[in-house]
């Protein structure tokens, strides 16, 4: 059995989208989510002539991702609560890693779609978003506007099940079920070249989201989730940093 | 000036809505929202059969809630992500108010619909929806249902502007836009009669989102702002009951 | 009970959308409707370089201000027919209160929100709209373009139940359900700066709508109609005066 | 040019859409509508288990009807509000020709299609819908439930323009657009084997809407138009026996 | 009975939409398609400034054309798949008949709307939009534009039923139903002053698509399908001549 | 430079997708498709009670598999006409594969998403999609109604560029994108326990779709086509019998 404060098994399979301006396909465990970064030379309507850049993101879930067929959202004509939120989540977490006066009047745009769902699928949507977007911005010359590096993980409080119990780091989709509360973090670092302002390149808070599921929790145990979140995304970057090169 | 701890001058409505089962206007300072709770004698599909209830929520703003004329959303035929996102946040903090199964096969109801908008709508949409959430468990005979009690609050970092600064409760719209942190944080506290197992009624978390708007923030930050949040909802929570009776 | 030609109690809460323009919460009986005029510097693509303004008018109902929970037009992702008709009928009539010429390029658009709903809500909301249309343009200095004051009333012939029989003003929701035929009559009065072609400011109709409901009616049952119904809107008038000051 | 109380040339082509219960193609002047009854042997869900029956209606313009080419309402998703306020209108207007309890647990749905348009398509709508409504009941053998015949003519005030003047029956596009006061009169007459209580036949209002464009109007106006009104359906319906025989 | 190879009576009414720049009525048996052309001095956007046309078709069916009646597109908001790639073929089709360089900054709508459907409405609509279209070219002078004459045919296999067997021309609704293989042809021929490079105006294919239903089919099979097809579109089009005179 | 008749590099990735009943990922050159099968007991309310099974399909593109970005479909609300036409196809070829009275009352969805596109992915679409369901009746032990064996490839005649000419197989983007004439060919041979109506388990055609872009084709041409696809498909299904064993 893993242990409470491991990550499941990672890798980032650059390029899979042969087309995008960055790509890469990060598998962890079995939630698999390829990202891309689309960029281009336009802003949108609201944003004209005032010289800086957007992000923006797209999630999605294809129909067999999950262990039973979801319909498709696009037949549907619509897309579901959770999926908008979660794009929004990702479009936030990511612009933290862009200086947009830098990127200039440019729109980067990345698109997450999960190809297997087993839990954590949002993080690893911005984990695997960050890299598509380093790659993107390295290839268009680009790499000044760069200026912080952004994972994300997930933690619960685990009460129930066969499996891990207590705090526990990166929820599988049956320990994300079994947890009584149940958090997303986001983290950001600054980059090397990055902003001088951010003293030392120490991992900080971006986002911290907690639910508590059936029961509310103190503010005790909102600390040490926050503390192993953010160990949990002191790792993803040295594998992320890794996999950019 | 209102002092940085401070919470806007407050009230409760009771029986806005002549028709509701229970329904309250909560005014907190120029932030207007009528909510209302209606209860059926019937639960969605999925849920039939079970002998439980169900809490969902929907969220709206009146066009000229906001400075400027918002576009309706049911003229453009879709409710913005952010909307969605809010209703779904409310619907979960609710559900941690009421024992489903003491509910019994029913559905609640609460529409939240803001008339006037000047920050923290989604905390004061909670805040007020408890209200006419226990109006209508009261009027129905159904008090042994109601477990917790539940309020929100805004809190924020403010680090530029004219007015409060640093670490500041129930901000106002102008505050929030300048928030360097943003935060919601929703408290529960067992009802006198409530869950057993939740010692003494100390007030606890239910959710805390916190996102760094433009810089990241510090586990030391994100703690701080966790304690001024449940200050704000114990003294939320005690207007509560003195409206309720 | 309430006499065959006497309209129900009546207030008009003016400024209660604190942003808005102009803005009242009409009070007839249990019929509230929250009224409020938006005005902007710029008029439809279509109506661009004429010189010309233009006056629109949107219409909803909370989905609890009915005696059973209605849903939520924003959600269902459309505009109910009845809602689209009525919103047309309020645009319609209110175009007659302004002088098009004299408001220049400028867009004036009219939100109805029924609070609570019982019988009578597209009168009470052309009321309203007068009301808060009128303190939008004094409060633009552009008084001279209202030159016409605008009401409506709902008049039917009911001839089953235990209240009110015959020819009946200002129907209740429980009347008009038992209505065999149902009108609304909109009328207008020059005011005193305004079109002097318009001989004396007497009362004159803009608008008049009736409807058999499982049967049909005589020329002579109409022109009752139509008589009490413009009774009753010079009473409305006079109240509207009273409001606006 | 044609006289101020007279009709345009009307026929009615039956049998025009070889599938339906009932069609007939009518043409009045250059106003071409298909109207087409589908009985069916249900009713809609909430009217199931009361042996009644009930009536709807649906209206469409093609793209090409039009002076100049209109949107496709199927390619656009939506259908426009004045579609949605004139499907209604009709609905409620045949419902008045059929004894819904004699009807028995059926649906019968009136398409309304207009091929070319010039003026008065909701009255020629109502015209041949009841043209096509009698021959589908005929067929069916339910001729009993036919228990009033229904016709619709336009009427107006024209003060402006080179053709007729003053009250005006029957308005081509180029009048209606032109008229300072604008009606639709809808009139039923009880049928030979019709409801007793409706004595003599005498032609009655079943629906009487009048609309100022630009200017209101008095109620000795509108006693005119009501009075022109009820002349004209007189004529329709002596043709609508004749075509139906 | 009808020979295998033999088109059903086939005739054109011109100019049955009073407004359009050329429309025309077929009526293929108990087919029956409304088809008009709209001639607009404008291109689409993306097509602006290369002094190209551009031509588009829309396909639609009335509710009850069809024997049992079909839900209305514009009321439940959506094209059927169906009716998409219908409105697909017939746009590329005609697209053949025009040299859009010659067309010059304009665009062409095709309107097909089926009055009565009973098999072949898609051949139906390309045969009776190439006249419609024919006519608004000639009517506009711009005839130098009209390159090819296009006409449609549908053929097949019918393997079982009462009527005709084997290899087919110009299916009814009841073979198409029993058809073992199924093909729709879309042929075309240079007009006299058409393309120089296309020799001799003989007859070409522009679209074939066949189905197996049920079964598959031969290379030997569809030869004799594209045969068959070739020989029914030579008819169609000397009548398209004859009507278009 | 690949030969005319020859396919680029193919391969299969079964059990891409670790939820589906059966999955693969299809490499045709840069052209890779996503295809599952998930099978259901339960068939569509229209097939209920027959004793037979239905299959469907689904098609979507990532928004980035293509050269420049796409808008997302379920972003958009809408899906295309060219994606609805596709998923057609799909369904209509696969139904081939399998006898529906042995399926039992049991629906197969397979769905296919593009994750690179470079030409052809509705054929690559098809192949990979047979092998998903095979792999899923295997699985399920329904491989009895597994009758027949189904690929298609793309067909095309191109006239100008820089690399293959003339009648060509397996087109990539840049030559469908230069070709005359554009075809994609289904096909399908009863597999070895198969229809043994069906003889010998030759290769015949399911689906032929060909379309002249910019000019019109022989029936020369469309034979030379139909050889030319028949010979590619032999080739593919030799290599689906492969990768499934």
């Amino acid at each position: 059995m893993r242990d409470s404060s491991q990550l499941r098994p990672l890798d980032f399979d650059l390029g899979a989208q042969v087309h995008a301006d960055g790509s890469c396909l990060i598998r962890l465990g079995n939630t698999h989510v390829l990202c891309s970064a689309s960029l281009e030379e336009k802003v949108p309507g609201w944003m004209k002539g005032r010289g800086k850049g957007w992000i923006t993101a797209e999630y999605g879930m294809l129909p067999r991702s999950t262990h039973t067929r979801t319909d498709r959202e696009a037949a549907r004509g619509k897309q579901q609560g959770r999926t908008v939120e979660i794009q929004r989540l990702i479009g936030r977490s990511l612009r933290q890693a862009v200086d947009l006066d830098k990127l200039g009047e440019r729109q980067l745009t990345l698109d997450c779609d999960v190809l297997n769902a087993d839990g954590g699928t949002r993080c690893a949507a911005i984990t695997g978003a960050w890299v598509a977007l380093a790659v993107a911005l390295k290839q268009a010359g680009l790499e000044a506007a760069l200026v912080r590096q952004v994972a994300a993980v997930s933690i619960g409080l685990v009460e129930r099940g066969e499996g891990r119990r207590g705090l526990v780091l990166d929820l599988e989709y049956e320990e994300d079920h079994l947890a009584a509360v149940d958090c997303n973090l986001v983290a950001a670092r600054a980059t090397a070249e990055g902003d001088p302002g951010f003293a030392g390149g120490d991992l900080e808070l971006v986002e911290f989201q907690s639910t508590g599921e059936g029961r509310s929790f103190t503010r005790g145990e909102a600390l040490a989730l926050v503390d192993l979140g953010l160990a949990g995304c002191a790792e993803l970057m040295a594998r992320q940093r890794a996999a950019v090169g």
